[in-house]
């Protein structure tokens, strides 16, 4: 009871309840516990004055995508907060479709790790990213 | 001959042309050789499911301020690009207004290091930033 | 009654208790809460093949700074873990007097956060790190 | 005609003349282009006062197995430095034998990218690392 599809349907309702997720675009690809596949569009919007996609724009795809996945494995009384955030650039990338792919390195009571890779349409890696959530029970449950 | 307003002009001047910043909204107040003092106003569109400003605006926000900080120290002839960004995030923001200040460590020949706070409305300390920087000399030139 | 003399004093005697403290060989200068001024020697063995201090060694006096200056925020009956930690190497350090001065940059009731400086014996910066702490309840309390 | 036997062997000759290295007591177990196995013990001597294996001492492991994975990349007229350095500890490690890979994420003519995990007896994670790299050409060269 409670599949992959279930998961990805889940986070899918979650991303679509916030502003934020909503107006950065990404797209939930497949989802399972402590892994999540998304999708982003890098626009001419997103480019830095040296026309590469903004180095803040793949710390968000990032990190949404490590939050997703810490989601997925945080229960539903729980919620998490990223405490530290690092990224690695390690290839320029130029507007165009992005992938990113957030996974569980750790998930304590207190503490989860997560990192993420970013990469091109070509497959390359574009980014690698790690970070460090607090878990912390829900108030007022 | 190139006082410290000069140097905000010319960073806003740069910020005007570039899509993504001025896509993200940040106002330049005040700028000198390797500080730069920003402001920027974190709306609804900036929150999370939990209410606070989402961790990638506030990384994207630190990244602006450090890079260009270290855009004033680095020569025309030359560019920079991120290779590393690190935040911490120290304390929930809510939207409102934010202020930045982005501060060059050291600016060396082919690597430069930033450090970035980010603060609320009440002079907080929401975020702490640090970044690399690789300078190299700008193709073409 | 807890002057800034006692607690410098309670974290020698800490730290004399503590077989890798004792080894690295560091000295206490001076301390007050949030914050330890720290001296350390690198001498030969310290150099790594190019003759420079090891960021290994570097990496561990700064961890030692801040996790001591989060000691002193937190209260005898809570213990602290580093969970994060992040050094950036601002330039080399040869062998000699070197000092670190950690401070807590917050301490929550979960999580602390702190951040330290090395400089050499001409007083130029040579690292600058920052770490992240989980704080919990000491075990059998 | 450069085998990986004979990358391991460089190494531990290059290790065998490091002051630092041969104190701290690593044994290069394996290594090809780009990535480096190391072993390490534990002692009593690296605990710290809640008995588990002091931060530093995992931080210099983990540089250590990703300063020999990028040497392994780095053609004999050039140096590299460790310009940053991060560190995440996944759960604490008691002494005893321990295990650090390291593997170059990308290594470019100016930067080079690495990554390390180390883990316990038993196979777990204990720490997992990240560093950048100054790509130089050997002053003198």
């Amino acid at each position: 009871m409670g599949g992959s599809g279930d998961i990805a349907q889940e986070l899918r309702e979650r991303v679509a309840a916030s502003p934020f997720h909503t107006d950065f675009g990404i797209r939930i690809e497949a989802a399972q516990e402590g892994t999540v596949h998304l999708r982003w569009s890098a626009t001419a919007a997103h480019r830095n004055l040296q026309g590469t996609v903004h180095g803040g724009a793949l710390a968000t795809l990032a990190d949404v995508a490590m939050g997703l996945a810490v989601r997925t494995t945080v229960g539903p009384g729980r919620r998490h907060a990223t405490i530290e955030l690092g990224v690695h650039y390690v290839r320029p990338a130029t507007p165009g479709e992005l992938a990113a792919v957030g996974r569980v390195v750790r998930a304590g009571t207190q503490i989860a790790f997560a990192e993420a890779d970013v990469t091109d349409d070509r497959g390359r890696l574009v980014a690698r990213a790690t970070a460090t959530y607090a878990v912390t029970p829900r108030e007022g449950d």
